[in-house]
C-alpha cells in the first residue's frame, strides 16, 4: 500500500475511534511504522486494528500488529534545543553509559522536544541521569555502594563529606552513599546513607551481611550512575564483578585480586566493561594514588612502545632498604616497620613479593602480555628456615640468624657507592623481581620513607626513563587514589 | 483536530497523490508532525496540503505547513541494534561531538533502524563519522591540519608514517594528513597527502601560504574529526583557535602562545572547547610529552588541593645546571650547549625565563588561579651588561666577565653539598622563578642531561610529593606528546 497509504488508513482509524497518539515514529526505508498510545487501551487498538487490516493481513500486505508494553516515554523539552548541537548526543550518551536500551525515539524538525522509549523499569534511572546530565540545580548524582569498612573505606567515606561542599559548588556532583557493606553488617539506603553517621547506622541498622544479597539490591535499585566501590582485599567479591559490569554498574577498586588472577579474568572484565561502555576502574591497584596505570595507559593508547619497566612498587620494602644501613640489623629494621604498621601481620607477607608480583603482573597486562602469576619470577628474600618458621616470633628468630646475609648484601652496595632497592622488572616480554643494588646515577637512588618509583623506558623515553615517584601506599592516598577514579567516572559520565 | 485526525487526514491527503513518504516523526506532547519526502516534490507537497488543510489554517486549527530543505536523512541499519544498549548514543554522541545539528530523528520499536535528520552539507562529514564509529574494517579516520612543517612538525609527520600499520591493526585508527602549511607554502588534499613524500608535494604543489584562507579551507572541507595541529611557536596562528574550535575543530598544539598570553584568551578557547564538546590539548605546552599537565588536570578533577608546584621546566636550563661543575666556566657550558643545538640562537631568550615563566603561568591556570604573564616574579640570571649587549658575540663576552659570580654561586652551593636548579614555584597564590641550591635530599639534586622535573605538594601528597621526572625537550619527545594528544582525541571520539 505504501507508507503513505497504510499511515492515511492506520491514522482514520484511530481518529474515528479517538484514541489519542502519543507519538509517532517511522524510520525511513522501514516497513513498519509505530506510535505510542495510553496502554490501558493498547489491547482495544490492536482489536480495532486487525479487524480494520483484516484483508491487509490476510493477503500479506500487512504483517502483523503488535504491542509491546511496560513502556514509558521521556520527553526531554527546551527552547535551545533546536540550535544546540550535541543536547541528542548527551541525552543519547547517557542512557547508553547507564545501559539503557533506547526502543523508539522521535524528534521532529520544528520541535523542541525529543522523545525517548524506554523499558518502563529503566524510567526513573533515566530520568535522574538525563536531569543530572542537562540541570545545573540538582547536578550530577553518582550512587555508591562500598564494600569494606575498614580503613581504606573509612577514609575514603570521610574524604567524600569534606569535599561534599568542594564537589557540588566546582563539579556540580554529588557522591551519594546508597549501600555500604562489611563482613558483619551491610546496609542500603536508597535515599542515601548520612556519611557523618555511617558507622552508627550500619551497626544499627545493618542486616547480617550476605554478598550475593547486596550485588541483587544493587541491580534491582537499578540508580543511575551506580558505582561499585570495592574497598576490600576479599577473592569472593571479584566473583560478583562480572555480573556487576554487565548490569551497567561502574567498578573502583584497590583491590589487586581480580586484575592479577588468571589473564581471563582480567580480559574478561576489561571486555565486559568495554561492551557496557562503563568503566572498570583501578589505578591504586599499583602505587595507590601515583598516575602509574593512567600514564601507561596515555603511553600505549598513543602508540608508544614499552621497552622495560622498572619500578619500586611496595611501600613496606621500600622503606625497608631506605632504612637499612650499615651497622643496623635487617631484623630489627623490620620489626620496626612492623610496629609502624607498615607491614602485614605477618611480614613474611611482604618479604614473600606476591604483593609486588601482584603489581608488576597488572602492568605487564596493561601493556599487553598475556601473562600468568606463575609467570613472575621472584627470587626470595627469605631463606627456608625463615619461610618454615611456624610463628612469626619464630620467624623474627630465624631472620636474625640469617643476619649476615643481609649485611654483607648491604656492605657489597656500599663498597660500591650504591644501595639496595627491590626492584620489579618487566623488560623483553618477562616480568621479574630481585633485590639489586643501584648507584647515585640510577632514579631509585633517592628514595625516602616508604615512596613507591616507577621508570618506563620506551621508545620516546629511551635515554632518559619518564619516571614517577611518591608515596604509593597508605590508607590516605589510596582513599584518594579511588576517590580520583570515582571523579574520573563523573566526568566520563559528562 | 487531535494528532491521529491530523494525521489521518494529512496521509490520506499524500496516499491519494501517491506521495511516498521517507519518514515520519512526532515527539511527544508536541502539536505538530513531521515527514521526509524527495525534495523534488517538497514544494508541490506544500500546495497541495495547504489546498488540503485551507480551512483548518484559516479557522487556527493548523499553525503552518512549513517545508525545511537542503536536508539529508542518515539511517543507521542493523541486526543488533534493538538488544545492544548504546547504539544509539554512539551515533548522536559522534555526531554531537562533529558539531553536527541532529534536525529530526525516528526510531520505531520494531525497527533495525534509526533514522538522523541532518543538513545536507554535513552530510559525508556525518557518514565518515558514524562509519568510523561501527565499522571495523575502515576504523577511525581523524583528519589532521598541520602548521609548521619544521623539526617538530617533520618529526610528528615521521612517527605517524611509522606508527601507520600499528595503529590501523591495533587501534583501528587512521591519521590522514589533509592539510599542510609552513610560512611560505601551503597544501590541502581533502583525499590525504602522502606523508611519505609530503616535503615534495608541498613544495611542487603547494600555493603561497596564507593562514586565513588555510583555516577558511579547513572550515569549508567540514571533514568528519578534524584536528587542526599547531607545530609553531606562531603569535598569528593563535588568532584562528577560536574560530577553530567554534567550527567544532580540535585543536592539539605545543605552542604556548594561546595559553601563556592574557588570561581571557585562556579561558576563552578552554570554554570554546567545552562549549563545542571538542578537545583543546596542550600536554606539550610543559614538559614536552611529560604527562605533567593531565596528571594535574587529573589531581584537580579528583578534587585534590595544590599547596606547591616545583618545577625545573627548561631543558637548556637543567642541561646548564646539571654541568656546570666546579672548575668549568658557565659560559662554556652555555657555548656546548648552543654547539649542541639546545638554545635558542640568542641564548638570552632562555636564560631570560620567559619560557619557564610562559609554563609555570599555564601551570599556575590549570590549578584555578587567574594569573596575567605580568605577574611570575622572574629573578634574573643575567646582569645588565649581558642583557644589553647588541650581539650573541658580544654577549658570551660580557658573561665571560660576570664568570666570577656564576662561580661563586655553585661553590656556595658545593660548600652545602648542594646543587643549583633553576627553580619554577607555585605556592601561596604566586608564581616565581630563581635559580636555587638543593641538597642530596631533595627530589631535584638528581638530574641528568636536559631532564625536566615537577614535584606536586598536595593535600595528599603533603609529606613526600607526587614527582614527575624525564625528557621535557626535544623534537621527538615533543612531536610523541603531539602524537599522544592526537591519540587522546581519537579515543574520545570512541
Amino acid at each position: 500500500m505504501g507508507v503513505a497509504g497504510v499511515s492515511a488508513k492506520l491514522f482514520s482509524v484511530l481518529a474515528k475511534n479517538k484514541i489519542s497518539i502519543i507519538l509517532i515514529s517511522q524510520a525511513s526505508s522501514e516497513h513498519s511504522i509505530c506510535f505510542a498510545v495510553d496502554p490501558k487501551t493498547s489491547e482495544t487498538i490492536q482489536a480495532i486494528l486487525e479487524e480494520a487490516f483484516k484483508i491487509e493481513i490476510d493477503n500479506g500486505a500487512v504483517d502483523s500488529i503488535s504491542v509491546e508494553k511496560e513502556l514509558s516515554v521521556i520527553a526531554i523539552v527546551g527552547e535551545g534545543m533546536k540550535s544546540s548541537t550535541g543536547v541528542s548526543g548527551k541525552v543519547f550518551s547517557v542512557l547508553g553509559k547507564n545501559g539503557i536500551n533506547v526502543i523508539a525515539t522521535a524528534q521532529g524538525s520544528s520541535e523542541l522536544n525529543i522523545s525517548v522509549v524506554i523499558n518502563k523499569k529503566n524510567i526513573s534511572k533515566a530520568l535522574n541521569a538525563i536531569h543530572g546530565t542537562f540541570f545545573e540545580v540538582n547536578g550530577q548524582i553518582l550512587n555508591l555502594f562500598l564494600v569494606g569498612g575498614g580503613l581504606i573505606g573509612s577514609t575514603l567515606i570521610h574524604q567524600i563529606n569534606q569535599q561534599k561542599t568542594f564537589l557540588k559548588e566546582r563539579k556540580n556532583t554529588t557522591l551519594k552513599l546508597i549501600g555500604i557493606a562489611n563482613s558483619r553488617k551491610m546496609h542500603i539506603d536508597s535515599e542515601g546513607i548520612d556519611t557523618n553517621n555511617w558507622k552508627e547506622i550500619l551497626s544499627e541498622k545493618g542486616e547480617i551481611s550476605n554478598l550475593g544479597a547486596f550485588v541483587t539490591e544493587i541491580q534491582s535499585l537499578n540508580l543511575q550512575n551506580s558505582v561499585f566501590v570495592d574497598c576490600t582485599a576479599d577473592k569472593e567479591i571479584v566473583q560478583h564483578y562480572y555480573s556487576l559490569l554487565n548490569s551497567s554498574v561502574s567498578i573502583v577498586t584497590p583491590n589487586k585480586v581480580a586484575n592479577s588472577s588468571s589473564y581471563e579474568q582480567y580480559f574478561t572484565l576489561q571486555r565486559a566493561a568495554q561492551n557496557k561502555g562503563v568503566k572498570f576502574l583501578y589505578e591504586t591497584n599499583v602505587g595507590a594514588g601515583l598516575p602509574i596505570i593512567n600514564t601507561l595507559q596515555a603511553l600505549m593508547t598513543s602508540g608508544d612502545e614499552i621497552i622495560k619497566i622498572e619500578a619500586v612498587l611496595s611501600g613496606t620494602l621500600s622503606f625497608l632498604f631506605n632504612n637499612f644501613r650499615v651497622g643496623d640489623k635487617f631484623v630489627n629494621v623490620l620489626k620496626e616497620a612492623k610496629a609502624k604498621g607498615f607491614t602485614e601481620p605477618d611480614p613474611r607477607e611482604d618479604l614473600g613479593g606476591m604483593d609486588v608480583a601482584r603489581k608488576i603482573l597488572i602492568l605487564s597486562r596493561e601493556v599487553g602480555m598475556e601473562l600468568e602469576p606463575e609467570d613472575v619470577k621472584i627470587t626470595n628474600l627469605l631463606n627456608q628456615a625463615c619461610e618454615n618458621a611456624p610463628t612469626v616470633d619464630a620467624f623474627f628468630e630465624e631472620l636474625e640468624k640469617d643476619n649476615e646475609r643481609f649485611e654483607k648484601l648491604l656492605l657489597e652496595a656500599e663498597a660500591k657507592d650504591e644501595v639496595l632497592r627491590y626492584m620489579a622488572t618487566l623488560e623483553n616480554g618477562k616480568v621479574s623481581i630481585e633485590l639489586k643494588s643501584v648507584g647515585r646515577n640510577h632514579t631509585f637512588f633517592n628514595l625516602s620513607g616508604s615512596e613507591n618509583i616507577v621508570a618506563f623506558t620506551t621508545e620516546r623515553y629511551k635515554t632518559y626513563p619518564l619516571v614517577i615517584k611518591g608515596p604509593g601506599a597508605g590508607a590516605e592516598v589510596t582513599a584518594s587514589g579511588v576517590f580520583a577514579d570515582i571523579m574520573n567516572i563523573s566526568s566520563f559520565l559528562g
